[in-house]
């Protein structure tokens, strides 16, 4: 209801989902499973929170699911601004200040306080200094991983990566999930040794 | 690792989750909010899980927000083999069924214990039995009525919808999430007024 502050609020937030909408126009570099199309950041989001929900078992350190969770349904909004970014892309020198003004744009559309609160947690999402945002970052790695695997390396062959470069991106996932970096490793061997991958 | 007792339980998940990830192939009855395209299950599933961590303090009854969107991140996965369901569709008599023996398969690729634990919140979901179900539940309602209301009701007027199965079908949002609800109703009012939504 307009006019009360309780209905102030529920507007401000049906005004910010509707905005946090267009993530699922953003489009990403890695296929689905079955490479029949190309991922969307919102679909990658739901995935991500799925993947977190199942392996959070394996965690290294100790983490709070709950932080997790909120963090990386919010992690790709600045999206709906900045675009995606490649992982593998060089030339990505305007990312951070891009992004940062998305930041500004979309989780001020919240109302007062809660604005505040979920920036934060996409703040620690940037920065990786917690158990929470490493945990959240080696899943967010993990994923299009497993994706390139599942569909014969798709976006791994359309940009020529090499093995080397998923290990190096995904050393936060050895450090947070190690049980499942280690079997994914083996996994990266066998696209090598298929073509899927550069050595 | 294959072989190791925490080998093998990577190993199931990872195949649970490549198989979850055909739900972004399910596509809805109602679009994006922009009327773009229709909206698949996984990117829907995101869009809940946001809609629940920003909503969540209008919540009438106590909900513990973790299982919520442990709940969420879930609740549509036996459309992977049932498919979905038109929330106004009449002819819905082999769904229940339909859903049991896919929840059968789809949660029976975890390991040990943790199929029976996910699918057990999906039962949950399912039955709207407690506070967190019925939470689940009206965010899982009310976010179709958002984006109808924003594309200008598209699915409503393919569907030749009336306000009154919109009322109907979200009596638990006015229940679990009343300051959302009572803020939708006065939306819903106008859109009939415009003719999106049949009187």
């Amino acid at each position: 209801m307009s006019g009360s502050p309780a209905g102030d609020r529920v507007g401000a937030q049906l005004a910010f989902l509707l905005e946090a909408d267009r993530l699922k126009r953003v489009v990403r570099q890695n296929t689905l499973a079955d490479g029949s199309r190309r991922e969307n950041s919102a679909e990658h989001s739901w995935y991500l929170l799925l993947m977190a929900s199942v392996l959070a078992e394996h965690a290294a350190e100790p983490v709070d699911l709950l932080r997790v969770l909120r963090m990386l349904a919010l992690h790709d909004l600045v999206e709906i601004d900045a675009g995606d970014t490649f992982a593998y892309d060089p030339d990505v020198t305007d990312k951070l200040e891009r992004e940062q003004v998305a930041a500004e744009r979309v989780f001020g559309l919240l109302p007062d306080g809660q604005g505040e609160e979920l920036r934060g947690l996409w703040e620690e999402f940037e920065a990786r200094a917690t158990s929470d945002a490493r945990f959240a970052a080696a899943v967010d790695r993990i994923a299009p991983v497993l994706l390139n695997l599942a569909s014969g390396g798709r976006a791994w062959r359309r940009h020529a990566v090499r093995v080397q470069q998923v290990r190096d991106r995904n050393r936060v996932t050895g450090e947070a999930l190690p049980a499942v970096w280690q079997h994914v490793q083996q996994l990266l061997d066998d696209a090598v040794v298929r073509g899927d991958l550069r050595p």
